[in-house]
């Protein structure tokens, strides 16, 4: 059995962090979407106000073990505003590597932001999962989270690129 | 034909915005869930570090008209962040009262939000929407926004209340 670690991110995690995101967005068959640098990652997350927070999951070595400590999966949230209930968490990214997948390194991780939520005064956690993705749809409502899709219909929107400088008129 | 201007919301808007928060949600069919207040509004929209911000429409008085200016739409948002593009804004509630409906003024306000997102370097705005509200469906398809979850099959998820105490063994 391994042994665990959900700690915050540090600066020098965003190289591994970036590996993760770009192996998460394959999973997801949407990789040509990836655009963001390591470089960006470290600007954006750890400057004096971060645009988003980041907890990883590191693999500690048994003793006397040669490797030293392996980042394996990692989730990425933010805060946002509900007009109903206030300041709440938003789980952009949630991610463990498929050789380390049914340890419950992702149950870990989800509880551990939720407990950051709760620690910060907010009454909600949201995320987005992908239909098709059954095993991460199942665990989540497994763990007490609603499909409001299903529940109440709503659908994710997004403009970007040429429609979104016509939206602006640029 | 009215005039309408689309500015930043003050600080003294907050009464009329979470009326019309109130408004949104029962046309939403939702209303039980509001339970923000507008002191709350007050102290996470204009502090130092602010949670949202917020767009208000204003109908204009004609000259000699004895009535003031009048709050009859909002638009509210704040920044995110996509571990694809980087820093982007989502657009958690646009709202314009019925009898102002048919005049633009919706589009104004969605239109001043991807302003400022390309001002602030970010690259996506996204919103979510009930798939019953045809009109407003319509209305962000013709303006160029994707439907995510009929595109690509994304679902919204929710933790709360208890849910989230237990998620977090609290």
């Amino acid at each position: 059995m391994v042994s665990v670690l959900i700690r915050e991110a540090k600066e020098g995690d965003c190289g591994n962090i970036l590996r993760l995101i770009r192996e998460l967005a394959e999973y997801e068959k949407l990789s040509d979407q990836v655009k963001i640098s390591e470089e960006a990652l470290r600007a954006d997350g750890f400057g004096e106000n971060p645009f988003y927070h980041c907890l990883v999951a590191e693999i500690l070595p048994a003793p006397g073990e040669p490797q030293g400590p392996c980042v394996v999966g990692y989730g990425l949230y933010y805060f946002i505003y509900s007009t109903w209930k206030g300041r709440n968490i938003y789980l952009e990214d949630i991610y463990v590597k498929p050789e380390y997948r049914g340890q419950g390194i992702g149950s870990k991780i989800i509880k551990k932001v939720a407990e950051v939520a709760l620690d910060k005064g907010c009454s909600q956690l949201r995320l987005a999962v992908l239909d098709w993705n059954k095993g991460a749809m199942d665990l989540y409502k497994a763990l007490g989270a609603q499909d409001l899709t299903e529940a109440e219909g709503w659908h994710c929107f997004r403009f970007e690129g040429e429609a979104m400088r016509e939206l602006a008129g640029k």
